[in-house]
């Protein structure tokens, strides 16, 4: 038997960081410690495994998905959510990110996928929208899909483009408050992170009730690093880690995809500062923002927005005053929720086999928590 | 019979600009005066026009198409030329114009669409891609499609998404060296610019042999600008016109692309520069850059290539001097082929009926050689 | 006698633009057709005049100033207005760029001086600062002094950096509504436009009251363009006036300075856009963009101030819907009003000997009339 | 006597990380582990210390200074580097961005120093320039200063704006290759980090052989920090010595430049990549990059030099290729050495003593030592 491995994943055995008594920063977290507890904003996943042994391109294994993330529960093309997308490392795609730095917004569901199926996602959108409006292309201009994605071609055949229409309806339609599925599911399926098995993780964070209760949630789509640089809280796991396995030994290859949602009323360009700091998050876990990553964050508020139309000249809308307290702690809790949402990804993936039997081994949590401990985090422990 | 119409398009009645005595700027143009003057560079089309009367969503009828352009005759994966996309105006999408801004390059061919179709088309683009590549999503990663649009949504079934995979590819295998077709084909088939019909137009400049004969080619898919803005050559053609039949009377709706090659070697920050001088051609023709317009300017260069591998820790490679006169003359290029460009767009584009009926009609020659006289052009002439 | 010259300038003798009969596009003007059109905005100037033949660096002949806008009449410190600044071309200087960018507001004054001279402004803006806030620098940070600038060394002894502290206090404290003279004056005195004399120049726009009567009013320091470009009002005045003289044959130098200020309340990203705008009026004049211009538009609001300090965690503003006809109409005030300042800046500065006995001569305006009566614009005539 | 105080800095005394056996990252430093071990780079300091007791604003106490960087020994306004700056936080100057950003050079020396003395810098740098240029202003254009900053107004009478002409000519003149000097010198004279004395920090990387044996130094002037986030090697240092003494408890203010030189040759857009990595170095030490930071790096590459004027068309010049091991491992070299400059700059400066009898304390050796060893970094030792 391989170390820690299942052969296709079983969700919700393995535990999340704070079961460990894995801690990031001073803040609290939101009540599932999700992207979701943000009011509104509802994750569905869509999850593909098929097949094993031999890559025949076009057939398989495949080990792939789509996530999809609503930011709120209206019309979200009439509706749209002040938005942003910061680009920490632009080997990788986001469609449709000029039109979000030009007008500030974002339309329809968020889509996350791997890189070949960005067109067949983004045509999907195009379908569910237009189910839900005839006037589309007809009488109005269309919804500009925003979908993005990391490779999950080590393990999946990337070539065959295998998430349908089907699978980003489902996703969409799977879409619920409360509890996110993290690991290797939907658009996390095949991602492999610090060279162990990674995937969809999330976090949150509450501000204080004196600097206005505001909920920052974060979901990443973890796909990179190398494992001799992973950290936790500080720890040098990886380093320790460095033979546990026949790690895949790949430098730096891979991306990462951090989504901030807030209901604390921002501006594009105060959302563009939060999500700059995914990277100070991202950068605790160990990396150094590999040269092919498609590293991205994007930001977006609840409580801003803009209607697709409008017969009036001007529109009334909050921001927080960016003054020193409230500002630093929004952006201390994107720092937080963004390494947690990294290590609840690495805790949560269980090992996976995919294409031409590759394996890529969950981080071990028993070897972890001993780590830890003989790095002074002596409150670590077995779940 | 309605003015200047013929129900469907034939190519090549109707005269250039030059053709009847407007010369933009000073310096002279390339054989063909076209993006093609740039040696390798290639440009074809796929047009689609199919059925007409009232529009039923999803079958027609049909007024779209696709344009190729491959900036040379070699593996465009393998060979990447050095590139940058230019903002003007956001609302619109170029795909992967983050990675594009990343890395300074383009891979593969430039493919020039309707708003709807850019995901169906940028996934055949990887078919393609992968039709010439086993590796590719294997054992290297995949080409990142560069897909471009504007709406046609005035004239066609633009929910339809009518351009396939055939259609990309005929584009692609279409695609010669040589005399490039204008006005209503490819990606310009069902455009409107100016209240006029629009679509594809191109033009080039060479440099005088004292500046090292660079040559400068522009090709444009015009779809933007209120008829009462048009000016050509200075001359405010659309002002005098602007009664001159049932025009569609939309403001300022619609997008432009501007393709800019150029044989002379420059790095993507000199190409972000010489890009960014479209703007100034387009806005001799009238234009203020439309709210909803989606404007970009998308710049290479064809003698700076970069391997998609390389053995070697560095690379060495030629760049323009920016000393004043050959930058500033090369800047001026852009400017005077990009403003000649729209301007054939529309001299070469004819009137056409799309879906309910709608009439756009093209710019009446006669009229406006009779405007351009009067208001001092003396050499502008009918052909 | 030299044509058109006198030996140093006597203000207010030559005629506007529109005083002749030049009417750019079709917006209607504020009162005074100036950047002070926006209530609460005023423009004061320092000239400084001394010396004349040869150059004799650090004591003369100077050509040279300052001119001051102040966005509104309350503390520019304690209430900063929303502002943005935007790169047309970026060789040259607005100091405090990243903070503006990062934070969408400026602060204080705006100082326009030449290149060498902006830091000698940017520390009398402190002083001046300073003498407003005894909590400057000790409870609180400081100012962001805005300061920007073209060159005047063609005419001026730049190297002597003679704005003082004592010019930058005159400009602001002169610093009125109402009328804005032109010309060769504050921080236009030594500036050439299109080889002929340049320097200050303004222009507005009033939108009807169906959008709102938002006014846009536009300041521009004109230093840039080659004889043979210029264009006034698409005529090609410029190559019709090419041996007028014996010119200075500069190609491209120089650059441009573009202020825009609005009482239509508008976010940064949205000041972004509208800032955007100004390329186009300028396009429109002749130029390309020279490779060594440093063409920048500031753009700000009025309504839109944020508090240096707040007690609150939210702010409540205002800003324009992006709906097509009121946003478009705002960037073709852009348009016109940039594109009419250029001219007023050439039609009102009056020719000027400088160091070593240069001559820039002021535009012909009756040889102007004639050549623009010949292009068929019948209804300009002399004043 | 206050813990580790000495009323003026006696520079020298204190170890470095390495002493301490704390190794941040694997690749090997160059001899001095300092931005000079990149061939022709030099180092200048001018530090001014004078006064004590309550502030008399313009008087002192003046705690304050400026540091000079010439990246090579030549004409730095006719050889220009390749550079780049990168804003990681806006709040804050550096001058000529936009033209450094537009061209992609850097001219003449960097200065770095506090907040309010850049204009009076940059003004000094003019001087200087001209001191070594005569054709400067008069017949080509002058140099664009790059100066910048953070602020030193918690210890230092800021608003006198103390560093002159002869500080800036001094800390030019003073500029060596070899060893620099750490702590409270030149423009870190009056800097705080993470609440303890911070300053100037340098140290460097060398590539192995395999990978061509490049350079690159990075050297920081920290001034930034909640104590609370203070990490050390990922050791929680600061939260361990949160009640060490009394801290001035200011939650994230000031801000933090870095500089980073190389051999490797570097387009302008690869140095903006290399610049962006500065951002995962800072983070790894604790900060979240605070609001009212003004945070940046500044990038630039000595063997890609680009001459002023040039007779010829056409420039070769190398870069280096990005494929991933040797990009990836610069970029690992720039995010170590960020991380061991500030810890340079914490274990360098010693405890002082400003305005209004404000303390400032060391960051405590002997208390680092042990938290180091408690957190199972047993290697870490007193020197």
């Amino acid at each position: 038997m391989i170390p820690g491995m299942s052969e296709f994943p079983t969700f919700g055995n393995r535990p999340r960081a704070r079961d460990l008594g894995i801690t990031i920063g001073t803040l609290r977290t939101g009540e599932h410690n999700a992207l979701t507890d943000v009011r509104g904003v509802r994750v569905g996943h869509s999850t593909i495994i098929q097949g094993k042994g031999a890559l025949v391109p076009n057939e398989g294994p495949i080990r792939t998905g789509v996530t999809a993330i609503l930011p709120h529960a209206g019309d979200l093309f009439l509706e749209k959510v002040t938005g942003a997308v910061v680009r920490i490392n632009g080997f990788g795609e986001v469609t449709n990110t000029q039109q979000v730095d030009e007008m500030g917004v974002l339309e329809g569901p968020l889509l996350i996928t791997n890189t070949m199926n960005v067109p067949r996602v983004a045509d999907a959108v195009m379908d569910w929208a237009f189910d839900h409006s005839a006037a589309m292309g007809i009488t109005t201009w269309g919804i500009s899909p925003i979908v993005t994605e990391t490779s999950d071609s080590y393990l999946n055949d990337i070539r065959g483009r295998h998430v349908t229409k089907a699978h980003v309806y489902e996703a969409i339609e799977n879409a619920r408050e409360g509890i996110v599925t993290e690991g290797a599911v939907g658009g996390g399926t095949g991602m492999v992170c610090y060279e162990f098995k990674g995937g969809i993780g999330t976090s949150s964070r509450v501000l204080p009730d004196e600097l206005g209760r505001y909920t920052v949630g974060v979901l990443v789509q973890s796909n990179f690093g190398s494992r001799r640089k992973l950290r936790i809280d500080g720890v040098p796991v990886g380093r320790e880690l460095i033979d546990y396995d026949e790690r895949i030994k790949r430098d730096s290859q891979g991306s990462v995809i951090v989504v901030i949602a807030t209901d604390a009323p921002m501006t594009s360009r105060q959302l563009k500062r939060l999500g700059t700091r995914a990277t100070f998050g991202l950068a605790r876990t160990g990396t150094q923002g590999g040269n092919t990553s498609g590293d991205f964050a994007i930001a977006f508020s609840t409580t801003r927005n803009r209607p697709h139309h409008s017969t009036s000249h001007t529109l009334t809308l909050d921001q927080v005053v960016e003054d020193t307290q409230l500002i630093n702690t929004l952006f201390d809790a994107v720092v937080e929720a963004t390494e947690e949402a990294v290590l609840n990804s690495l805790f949560k993936a269980e090992t996976m086999i995919g294409r031409d039997n590759r394996v890529i081994y969950a981080l071990p949590i028993q070897e972890t928590v001993e780590i830890m401990n003989r790095y002074g985090h002596s409150q670590v422990h077995l779940p």
